[in-house]
């Protein structure tokens, strides 16, 4: 159907005013959110983790994939492996702890011993008779694949993966002015929510909640100024404006640091929001990068961890940590208030009378979202 | 089948002794709670406040109907508005406090500002287009049905809700010399139990439990003296009678006030017992009036407001404070004794060695409650 | 398949190696759950209590045999029932405290007093006439068998049992020399595990996890010497040769007491480990038997109850305290380490990437094991 346009800084954009939003069982329903997991989580490129964070050979760092869960370990090539975290002689988990180092170099299964090396292939099964179904050789560790990027470990549990540019054109040579790979996590605050994973995706794509939602963002950022850039598939973002020259999202709304790099031009009065399909949210500022790791428990439950990333030199300048300091707290505050009414649309959307809801223009980018979304369920319809 | 009679009080009553229970399943199947919730308590009239509790232009107070969130609020031309609390935008909760007023006197919706007058009118949705499949007049709040009877706002959440008076014949004129819509919240006390929303109404209706259960209150009011009111359809109810002229059911037994209105003759020695199906008791007493309000929360959880009325006069009287905190003693104890044994019996009835139990004739009228309960399920057999 | 066969103490055992586990489900799944708890735990002969637990007349023990209460009690003839714990009035919990003593030597329903024997027999149902569908007589508490075997009370509650010798046959004249049935509870302790049942009587039985789980336990009795006895069905078991004379498992490795009755040659200087499925550990140790008794709460949760039965004479003399309690530490020490691996290995095996894992010939009588389960449940295969 013709939906007709409005101008907006001299853009026609089609009016999507009245489009129906998906019915509520797209956040609810047991059944969906397994399907999900299968056919988006266990398909496509996820973010695991920061290579900062097992930098050097033996450090590990547990993830969840909803409900698998890996070990991201660096090996002795100095490679990152995504092992799954299950021993290949009777289904033991190998460790339990969120992080830490391998000190010997290899991991040891707690409960019969069984050893494999970093790379995940098995070094010692003891007793073990080879021979009778049993070859050492085909039981590494399962693995997922992996692709570092800009200093992100994405993985893919797929057994055939797609090719992560393919999904991620839209962020192909986007950020490379921020030399992200280069940055360290200053800050990491972690938040438990109730809501479905989409629901945090949708909030950020959208600033028509600003005004009431976030004042003081609002105060640093003009709505009217929120603008999508051009993005293909899955990863959909676009950027606002700071109302003041050389500030960004802080308390003060001053810079929390000098600008990144080769950060220039309009980016420096930026702030682009980008939703990562299907599970980050990265938000490169001027002076930092800001981005939310999103781990789907279920259907109704998350884990939001959000991270601060920061040049080292300034994490590492005493004088610098009262700018990080702001940064960590505007964005707390703006996080708690997006995540409340986050969960009061996960409550509402369960009452027999929602059926869908309709997106205003300022929410153009939601309906690709879901419109995304339903391709990769196969979904022709959403009854 | 012929079952019999009884000479009781020079009446004859059936003999029910030996007629059979509902299986178990009636009060533990998620599926059998899922079909009552859609066919009674969607579509029965549901008591959801006292008008009292939102006497002012603005008040409102959050109800809970099953799985569904309602505003009960009080709107400019002073009618009583039972709204869905659902942000008809994008389904979001609108308010999540459970009581207090719209200063406003408008419902604004925390995320994108989407503003409702208080009897659920569409009055703002920030820069929305019409005319695309958006009309604004199309998305008042959905709205529940109304109907006041002394002061209890009843609810009906059926698009084409029965008349109140159908449902309600039994009440119908029946407690008229209380004057319960003059009468006022004195106390209100708030129970969470783990049992079926049915035990609770079958509980109120027989004292066959009495002498173990209750020795206080079989002190006051002999368990040989209770009595079946004619009644019709879902509502039933009895009474007892006092052993004490000018007693009440309080710890002394004592009245915990003079008798209310036009309260006279019998009904001066009586406490009258009805269970308002689906989700309420109500118990006038010659000097009060108590009353439960049941919100199921699953097939084995309620929440029971129970809350007691008192003349506004007396509930001003400092000298007529120990009266009322006996009366409401009195009940607490009696609250809890009962809902020991119904927890017990929704544990017990559990076992797979339960399959129907046996009506004593002093359960006569819980058997009447099971053939209402299977008429307004549609149930032909209960296998 | 021929595995062939490795020599072991002289004698050839079949090579196990490479033999499958069973898939992950039979861990996890709550339709297998249900399976189990209809075909195993209410058809086998399950451990309830220990006779000295209800050894006077009224005395009483509450179990749960999966979703079933039952009330183990002395009556008055001093033999063991096991009564549904489920008046047959209207389906009430009879009793919630978990052990006492039925003081009026009958079991009265706290609902409507309906009144019991400590038979069972219905002795009193206040104001119910017969006659009309309902007969006293047939009225009786639903019970299970009962059989005493050496001081541990097993029940069925098939209701018609296979005779226990047959299920037990593999126990029968076993440990006759600790005359097990004059011991008596000198400790007891209760765990709470994330676990599936058959986890636990699995890492019961084989030792390939004690060098690197149980350092202290492999100390006292060398990991070669474990050996399987001879045994049939479901009942498994074997022992390992403690590797210091007059030595027992404890924190220091000295015996705790003196050897029980008639204990004696090889006995002196074993430690038994019998899986008595499907809810019984039982380890008779030279001078003291330890004890556990598993009950399922679904498919990852259980309660394990550890005890410690040792003479009495032992257990009332002041000066053998210090044996008791190192034999107590022992064991605690040990169970957690058990318990540990054992709820990662639930963890671990609910992966996708889990299929089945592989067997040792360490583990072969856990290959036994799921052939017997398999056989209860009436698998023919697992997928």
């Amino acid at each position: 159907m013709d939906k007709g346009k409005f101008r907006k800084r001299g853009v026609d954009y089609p009016i999507f005013d009245g489009t129906r939003t998906l019915p509520g069982k797209y956040y609810h329903s047991e059944e969906i959110y397994e399907e999900e997991v299968e056919k988006i989580f266990y398909k496509f490129w996820v973010y695991a983790c920061r290579a900062e964070e097992i930098s050097s050979v033996g450090d590990y760092k547990l993830i969840k994939v909803a409900n698998e869960s890996l070990i991201l370990v660096r090996d002795k090539s100095h490679e990152v492996k995504a092992l799954f975290n299950v021993c290949r002689h009777r289904g033991t988990q190998l460790c339990d702890k969120p992080k830490g180092i391998f000190k010997s170099k290899s991991i040891q299964c707690p409960y019969h011993a069984w050893t494999y090396a970093l790379d995940g292939k098995l070094l010692n099964a003891p007793l073990m008779k080879e021979g009778h179904g049993f070859q050492k050789d085909d039981c590494a560790l399962h693995q997922a694949s992996v692709h570092i990027w800009e200093g992100f470990v994405f993985i893919n549990l797929d057994k055939n993966p797609a090719p992560f540019e393919v999904q991620m054109e839209a962020l192909m040579g986007k950020f490379t002015d921020w030399k992200i790979d280069e940055l360290r996590i200053a800050h990491h605050l972690r938040y438990e929510l109730n809501c479905n994973w989409k629901l945090i995706l949708q909030n950020y794509q959208e600033c028509y909640h600003c005004p009431g939602v976030h004042p003081l963002l609002t105060e640093l950022t003009p709505v009217q100024s929120a603008q999508h850039d051009y993005s293909k598939g899955a990863v959909i973002g676009g950027f606002m404006d700071l109302s003041k020259d050389g500030g960004s999202m802080t308390m003060t709304g001053e810079a929390a640091a000098p600008s990144i790099c080769n950060v220039s031009g309009d980016d420096l009065k930026r702030i682009y929001y980008y939703s990562v399909f299907p599970n980050m949210l990265l938000t490169p500022h001027p002076d930092f990068v800001l981005f939310h790791h999103i781990t789907p428990l279920g259907p109704e439950k998350i884990i939001n961890d959000c991270y601060w990333l920061f040049r080292p030199e300034i994490i590492n300048d005493l004088k610098a940590q009262a700018g990080i300091k702001s940064a960590v707290e505007f964005w707390d505050l703006t996080n708690k208030q997006d995540w409340k009414v986050c969960e009061q649309m996960q409550t509402g959307t369960k009452s027999t009378r929602f059926t869908r809801g309709f997106y205003s223009g300022r929410e153009d980018i939601l309906y690709q979202l879901d419109l995304e979304l339903l391709k990769a369920l196969g979904h022709h319809n959403t009854d």
